[in-house]
């Protein structure tokens, strides 16, 4: 009885811990985003380099928190809410896992922008950037909080971020229509502003993940004459 | 006694179902990304229609696979190699979802393509689709197979997918600068190969779970200090 407890305490420790670190990981993977930007509106190329350099510890937590998950699986076997909640961090993880990829692809593009003049001055790209982190901590704090309402905020504000992407666009192609000298610096423009719509993209996955471990039933049976494993 | 064997078989029939489930899943993706392609290199706009209201099947699988992998994890409790392979498929389901809504975003991006004239004969785009498709069949063999070789083929692949991508950025720039009425149409067509890309890390993906839950130790400890739950 005493271990069952001390086990279910573990288990709920180590639980936390996973949500720790997937915090953690958002926090370091929006960093990363927030620097390639600032790099790119300041033309900063010191710092562009420190974000080309700087994903491992996003990289190194991938890992970790992929091992967390499986841990908790293969040790305790939960069930129901802790099950759904251990299975949305395994996806959570990759999601944040590919806004640090898409933080480098930002810093690629910002680089070779600054090969050139610039074509105009960046507004709607910081703007981007800002709701697209928003974005990210909100569906994460929905997660941690199993807040509805917040991840349904986060569904909301993608649109937003769509449609500041389509007006870049064609702002830009105005641009490169008038003056071709623009139309390399003006491309990786939209580039960045693409990988900032994935990174919305990867918030909005975690927020449908949020709305789907709160309001699922417990067991999802979709399969008929199962019997289940009677304990070993 | 009896009833564990059942349990046991009846558990490794609905992985091997997951598993077709995969396969199909794949297979209809893969459909949707070869009809989109088809349809921008013959400017079909029916084709392209066609795709564009055709993701419902693979957005049903999606949600059926995932039910199905919580369905297992929940019932069966798997350990080791099945509990590796059954985490592995959540993953390699997200990715899937995925390839199909870049089939989406390949034939949208034709559509806009067709409403002007061609810039060029398609020939390295339908390079790419080729290649992204077959790295997406080979690390599906892979995974039901087991197969570490094929799924270091597919990474190998996308190192020949990348180089292609960056080839046809080159030419369509040259494009865009000798004529700025090109500007629009050939931006359509760099999306496009950048949505090839991300189909071939998809791919990349997948072969990388494979890698994974074939050569990984068979449970990763990572903490201390744990006392699995006993039956209930």
């Amino acid at each position: 009885m005493e271990q069952i407890q001390r086990t279910v305490r573990h288990f709920q420790e180590e639980l936390e811990t996973l949500k720790t670190r997937l915090l953690e990981m958002g926090g370091l993977a929006e960093e990363q985003v927030r620097m390639a930007v600032k790099g790119l509106v300041d033309r900063d190329r010191d710092l562009l380099d420190q974000t080309l350099t700087g994903d491992q510890p996003v990289n190194n937590l991938h890992i970790e928190i992929d091992s967390r998950c499986f841990t908790l699986l293969a040790l305790y076997q939960p069930m129901a809410a802790d099950l759904r909640t251990i299975v949305a961090a395994v996806k959570i993880n990759t999601n944040l896992e590919r806004v640090g990829d898409l933080a480098i692809n930002i810093a690629e593009a910002a680089h070779r922008y600054t090969l050139h003049p610039p074509v105009k001055k960046l507004i709607d790209i910081p703007r981007m950037a800002s709701i697209a982190q928003t974005m990210l901590r909100d569906a994460l704090d929905a997660f941690v909080r199993r807040d509805v309402d917040l991840a349904q905020q986060v569904l909301r504000e993608d649109d937003y971020l769509d449609s500041l992407k389509t007006q870049i666009f064609r702002e830009l192609l105005t641009y490169m229509l008038q003056d071709p000298s623009t139309i390399e610096p003006a491309l990786d423009l939209i580039l960045v502003s693409r990988h900032l719509e994935r990174i919305g993209d990867h918030a909005t996955n975690i927020a449908e993940d949020v709305i789907f471990i709160v309001s699922a039933r417990d067991v999802r049976h979709h399969t008929t004459d199962i019997d289940p494993l009677p304990p070993a």
